[in-house]
């Protein structure tokens, strides 16, 4: 039998925590290529050819992410694993949706080449939404069910990423319900997203084949979504102690995950990844067992991943060693049955920076303090204009208004309001380089400016500050550069993050990326933009499925009705 | 929106229970096709060809069986499918190893097509141990890594029957390997059957890559089986209030399904079928919720089924409609979106019973007294024999013994004890027509005799009695009928089952079939031989796979040792 044969590796003095079972036990690992080849009674004669001793650290599956989006962090893919696997995250399911909205469907085959070689499991979804609001914003593809059709075929895809236009789907679009059948009839894994969509509207997302959501809802709208057969992933900014409440008091446990969607690598190294979202699960009262079974075993199987997910033999060898189940930050980690990190620092080299692609998407000349100057078709005088008022908590923003003085056809706005301007980049804008504008309220920002090509989905050029010449400083840092994020005091850029690669990713180690991004949001916070989640929440102010009031390209958006909102209210 | 669209059937004034939040609620239901398209608030405006009215009933997910035999119900494929979905079974995963221990790969070619025109789901997991236990007893077929590779690929196959020769996995047998690596290697289905393993040999048999068991273990075996994070099947006969109470009290919650294994055709009539179950799960202390989820979404979770298990806008619509959630038993039952049964019966015709296949599979002919006559190598006077004790409970024996004269060179067990004799019926046995014998103890039975060509899992002819006489009439009267099961007492046929198709199925309507099946256990029980499973304990006195001592056509074998014992002691 095969504990007569020799191991690859023998664990020798664990804890087994059994997600099946919830019981924690003594027991020796064994380990043969990338499998669990034994899970036996302590002191069992193995043979093995190097032995490690976890000295009474619990042994637990290593980490599954279910939804997430490897461009958040300004890694390429096999940096995003020597950046993650130290954090237990042995599998993640990325949705590429940011580089295919740059580059359309070569992003997402570099995507599989890139995260091929790392010890992590990176597995993808086709992106449905590319652009995320078709005829709404530009981005630099198109995609459709053919190119969808197609691309789920490709190895390393194993579904569909979040269908977020999903008043599309509600509605019977055409377009949308074409690549939603399509992914069905080959049978794989769709993502949803519909924040806070309910009742008759859930019921035909629903209806499309979508059975998952990981947006933040309402406490009563996560538990309907959960009543209705809707697999609920928690991501950070969902978790409350309400929410968990709500959940644990259910007859029954819906299946659900926790999930990490989009984090920045500065607040992965400061306060982790999965293994964060579930301390901060656990301070909300979700038990820790069931915290860890969330992001291993359930998250494994809506991935419809047989092969891990529990600490068993036959099961893939991706182990977390923890002190204290709790902590859920492994003193080691084990992928593909090799130990690959050890005290939150992965122990193999950091990948190649060399032939990284996409390093020409920003397709904009140096800008002017002209390109600041908003034209609007009002008498002069003051204008009641429709405004963005954001909040320092999540990414929804709603509608506001503020009047504003017009002088010769232009908003008179500088030194009265912080102004949003986005830029199409891709050179494929029917309105070229003059940008779409709107004010932005909720900060006390000084004198400054935000520029980033990182900006959702579309990625075109955000801009965002309370001057022209500050505003023409950080874009034209940002473009120079081929893309980034630059922010800017005064005149003076106080913090840049180059992001050469699609305008989104870094090609600089690590350490580097995390500085920078450390760097910006600091700079952001000290000129006023105090924010849970800073990076997200100006990259987001462009998605125009993103509640409630977002602009693009090409102008104003009501998300909640789907349509264009006139900026002269 | 789809709710504009017409529908082909409504349900009003249901209340549907979500297998996910364990709650009941409200819900006007709308089918297209084959799928729910709408779980809507009560009242909301829809068009639908046909309405129906739930009037207040409860409305849950068809019943998935994700473990049993289709052939122990003696029923084809299609009359099992009209016998079983008024129980609302509405999805199974059948291993047919009866049918193809005695056909061969046509016998699975014929299940997969005698399926395939009923409203019920019927999968197949292709036989992995044909023979059970190779080099011990003689089938119709043998099948290798190579016949079963192909057999996987075919439309309707998900994975790999019970492997139940588990002491060959342990031993790391290089046939048994071949046949489950064959498997893995198309990321197949594997399911188990390892009655009381633990530690090191349960290890090993996991790492094999075979993660279920269905069998009757110890509580402590079960809660090790789930820790080791094996799914764990439970059937009839494994139901203990400490095994409910066990689970129960783990700090999670195991995944668990419930399954029927194998059950007779008037068990089925008279008590149910996973819906019996689930009333026996509930009786020993299962919570109702916890019952309906083991064997709906859980079960449908475990075969990889992701279109069903949960009332959800976008699943297949196979429904229950209940009174009582605790009572299980559909008042009416949707399979595919058509309303298959009410009120306990198909209102469908019964299948056609034309062109039934493999007719000629007894290749015996007649028996005389002569034929059991028990030669021995032993001095005449008086032997120490091993025999087979049989318990009234389930279907384990263990080894006893028994004095026994011998004249002649022969046993003289007439008058003395029950003999049971095996005899290779496929033309294809070393021993020719000789059968093997052994005394059964355990009954006290009148003079009399069954003969049954339905018999585990070769199924030789076996045939049990106390007299000469009694055994040769009950094996002619099979043997003539190309198969099927007699009882006599004296002489005189007291009932008989006939199971022409294969020698294990019938060729009748259902209604004669259920009494025929009724009449046998009767006389079984008249005769002596009382039993909780009669029909399961008869047919496995020869089955070596299961414990502990069993008897095949070419002798005595000792199962947990996997070895033969001596019938002399």
């Amino acid at each position: 039998m095969p504990d007569d044969q020799t191991h690859d590796l023998l664990i020798r003095n664990g804890r087994v925590v059994s997600v099946f079972t919830g019981e924690t036990f003594p027991a020796d690992l064994t380990i043969r290529g990338d499998q669990i080849s034994g899970v036996l009674p302590p002191g069992t004669p193995v043979e093995a050819a190097e032995t490690l001793d976890a000295a009474g650290l619990s042994v637990a599956p290593g980490y599954v992410d279910a939804h997430m989006h490897v461009e958040s962090t300004f890694a390429t893919p096999a940096a995003f694993a020597h950046l993650t696997l130290p954090r237990g995250t042995t599998t993640v399911l990325a949705d590429p949706h940011e580089i295919v909205n740059v580059a359309g469907k070569p992003g997402l085959r570099w995507m599989i080449e890139a995260g091929r070689n790392t010890p992590q499991t990176i597995l993808y979804g086709v992106p449905s939404c590319v652009p995320a609001l078709l005829g709404f914003e530009t981005a630099g593809a198109e995609l459709g069910a053919d190119d969808i059709s197609e691309m789920l075929d490709w190895p390393g895809v194993i579904g569909l990423g979040e269908v977020m236009d999903y008043r599309a789907v509600v509605r019977g679009d055409a377009r949308m319900r074409a690549i939603v059948d399509a992914t069905r009839a080959k049978g794989r894994l769709i993502d949803g997203h519909c924040t806070n969509l309910s009742g008759i509207e859930l019921s035909a997302y629903l209806a499309a084949g979508i059975d998952s959501d990981h947006t933040k809802n309402s406490v009563e709208v996560t538990v309907e979504k959960a009543r209705m057969g809707m697999h609920v992933q928690i991501q950070e900014k969902s978790i409350r102690p309400e929410l968990i409440a709500a959940l644990l008091a259910l007859p029954l446990r819906p299946p659900f995950c926790l999930v990490t969607d989009d984090v920045a690598p500065d607040a992965i190294v400061e306060r982790g990844h999965l293994d964060h979202i579930a301390r901060r699960a656990v301070a909300a009262g979700l038990p820790p067992l069931e915290a860890l079974r969330a992001m291993t075993w359930t998250a494994a199987q809506r991935l419809r991943l047989y092969d891990r997910g529990v600490v068993s033999p036959g099961k893939r060898a991706d182990l977390v060693l923890l002190d204290d189940l709790a902590s859920f930050a492994p003193r080691a980690v084990i992928a593909g049955g090799r130990v690959v990190a050890r005290d939150g620092a992965a122990i193999y080299p950091e990948p190649s920076l060399a032939h990284l692609p996409f390093r020409d998407t920003v397709k904009l000349g140096a800008r002017t303090t002209d390109d600041f100057r908003w034209s609007i078709d009002a008498p002069d005088g003051e204008a009641e204009l429709r405004a963005i008022r954001a909040n320092p908590i999540d990414t929804s923003t709603r509608a506001d208004q503020i009047r504003l003085p017009v002088a010769n056809g232009e908003v008179q706005w500088e030194g009265l309001a912080a102004i949003l301007a986005i830029f199409e980049r891709h050179g494929r804008g029917p309105t070229g380089a003059s940008p779409a504008f709107a004010p932005i309220l909720g900060f006390d920002l000084a004198e400054g400016a935000v520029a980033t090509t990182y900006a959702h989905d579309s990625h075109n050029l955000l801009v965002l500050g309370t001057s022209r010449r500050a505003m023409t400083a950080a874009a034209n840092h940002a473009i120079a550069a081929g893309g980034g994020i630059a922010v800017v005091h005064g005149e003076r850029v106080a913090a840049f993050l180059p992001l050469p690669v699609g305008g989104l990713m870094a090609d600089r180690p690590l350490a580097e990326v995390v500085d920078a991004a450390r760097a910006v949001r600091a700079a952001l916070d000290a000129w006023g933009y105090r924010h849970a989640n800073a990076f997200m929440s100006v990259s987001t102010l462009c998605l125009p499925v993103s509640p409630r009031l977002k602009l693009t390209d090409r102008g104003l958006v009501d998300v909640d009705r789907r349509d264009w909102a006139p900026v002269l209210v």
